[in-house]
């Protein structure tokens, strides 16, 4: 076999590497717990990425003394400059027969990578949210990705909190909805198993739990499915304010972005796109003033990863040695909305 | 002498306790440590205050044997009534010659209670924000008071938080303040001693300290009166919004509230308060919108104590055994602003 091709899609729970050949092939697939360098440590994380991708070589009936051509890392934390040379280097001295050349990304430009031949929006809204712009010519924007305290906005944590704050404004005659404000508040005080707002305060302060407070979203899509108004107003905002964060780097996008078939491709990561019918509304209507700003912004597509982004990061990998792997990019997402202004 | 009447304050840093004749006159004055039993603990909560109660007894010449007529502490947790019947027992059976009555009130009602004779609105705005009105019979409402996850708007912590998230969504043009962030921007980087946003992080989540996120407000205040237009935007918010909470309990005053000759007493405790030059348009303005929601409400006085709300907790006290001391309100409270619409 001629010379492979590697990719690893690093995460904070879980990780994965592959291998291709230069026809695009994907000859090993495996899996490993978490790379990212912030949670783990420099070491330990060079330590498995060589685990991997040691291990993949032996699926795909290769030496492990044969360095691939090229191992692209797509690892969440990857866009701190000085970190990036330090795994490099780091990766170059310990394991000489891991690979002839590296390439870091962050999460956000693997991703896109792996959906899009020349670039596009990510838009995350999972516990947390975040918005990457990544241009055809590799320059990446952002906007958002601050955490709960100072962003998040359209998240699942900012859904939650959304609710529960509508709820005590409305009870305190502070802000008061102009939904009835029954079911969210009867669905908080079961799901946070408590009597009254003083007995939330304990998980909001003292045990508080980000992920587990966010989990509260999934009770307030129950509900707009139900049909309860201040769920779906909720959920038309999150869509509203999602579709923010793309009109935040709209004057940032080149112009070749907009004009692919399927105009702009948006890939949309995180649990909160499972209720895209809730989101829809908010976020096509905020979408539309899209054009106020970027005339050349008529067309979107939204799309899912199918695939893992370590293709997207061994793509970007053979790119920097000046080859291009032909990834077939009807396999490695789905197109789940369309829409032309 | 004949029997005397104590009053305490007890707060989460400091306490005090006083001693007053049936003439209202101050014979005793002591101070001591916290009294917050949530943090301290019913029994040395208990113990504090028996010691505190003993040294005044001491400075008044009066025998530790001898019980006071009525102790009436104004106890910051003081509305959880499970507690205060808890606390009222154990002073009665461990300390039989402390006091021959007690009564616990919230520091809210204490605090009214020094500075007016029939009740009132505390607005409290320090490093965190809470509204109470104590009604002429004693029963109250409340708005806020949620901490800073879901509420303490208008305090410290939320003018901070204000002028760092202006700084973030500018940046990423998630929605650009009209004003020039550079001031703001400046005074963050070096208050926080960080060189980016991301270094702000640390502050925000690893670290972070609600006080040290606070005093941020000050160098706001700073601003606004060097004159910077983001500043003074920031604190006529701030205004704006401590002025809702009055708004929102407005429709639970008692109409012999609005009929004193200073209108309606609102009490302002916390050291945002010091800025009231930069609230009063904020404030004053959305105050003026409380004639639509009660027609009584014409005319308002801000005060702030300039005696401890031990006084006022003994007042409290006395009144449950059918006695009235007589207060000079002119000493308790300075009215530092007045407004008739």
């Amino acid at each position: 076999m001629a010379g492979l091709f590697g990719g690893v899609e690093g995460g904070a729970t879980h990780s994965k590497a592959v291998l291709l050949t230069g026809d695009g092939e994907v000859v090993a697939e495996v899996s490993g717990p978490s790379t990212n360098q912030w949670l783990i440590g420099l070491e330990q994380c060079a330590e498995r990425i060589n685990d991997m991708v040691n291990r993949a070589k032996e699926q795909a009936g290769v030496s492990v003394t044969e360095p691939l051509l090229s191992l692209g890392l797509s690892l969440s934390g990857g866009e701190q400059s000085t970190a990036v040379t330090t795994l490099t280097q780091w990766l170059q001295s310990h394991y000489p027969h891991l690979s002839d050349s590296y390439f870091i990304s962050t999460d956000a430009a693997g991703s896109i990578a792996t959906a899009t031949a020349h670039g596009g929006v990510v838009l995350i809204s999972g516990t947390g949210s975040n918005c990457r712009l990544v241009n055809p010519d590799g320059s990446e924007e952002g906007c958002g990705g601050w955490g709960h305290l100072m962003g998040d906005e359209g998240s699942a944590y900012w859904i939650a909190h959304l609710g529960v704050k509508t709820v005590f404004d409305t009870m305190d005659n502070l802000e008061v909805s102009p939904h009835s404000i029954d079911f969210v508040k009867r669905a908080m005080f079961d799901y946070f198993k408590v009597s009254d707002r003083m007995g939330l305060l304990t998980h909001l302060y003292r045990t508080f739990d980000k992920s587990n407070f966010a989990g509260f979203c999934q009770k307030i899509a129950e509900g707009a499915h139900q049909g309860d108004a201040l769920c779906h107003h909720i959920f038309r905002k999150a869509g509203e304010v999602l579709a923010r964060h793309i009109l935040a780097v709209l004057p940032k996008i080149q112009s070749e972005l907009f004009q692919e078939p399927m105009g702009l491709p948006i890939l949309c990561v995180g649990s909160v796109w499972n209720s895209w019918d809730l989101l829809e509304e908010g976020f096509v209507s905020t979408l539309a003033q899209g054009r106020k700003i970027q005339r050349a912004f008529s067309k979107f597509t939204l799309l899912k990863l199918t695939l893992s982004s370590a293709l997207g990061g061994a793509s970007l990998g053979a790119q920097v040695i000046g080859r291009k792997l032909p990834l077939n990019y009807n396999n490695t997402a789905d197109p789940f909305f369309q829409h032309t202004f």
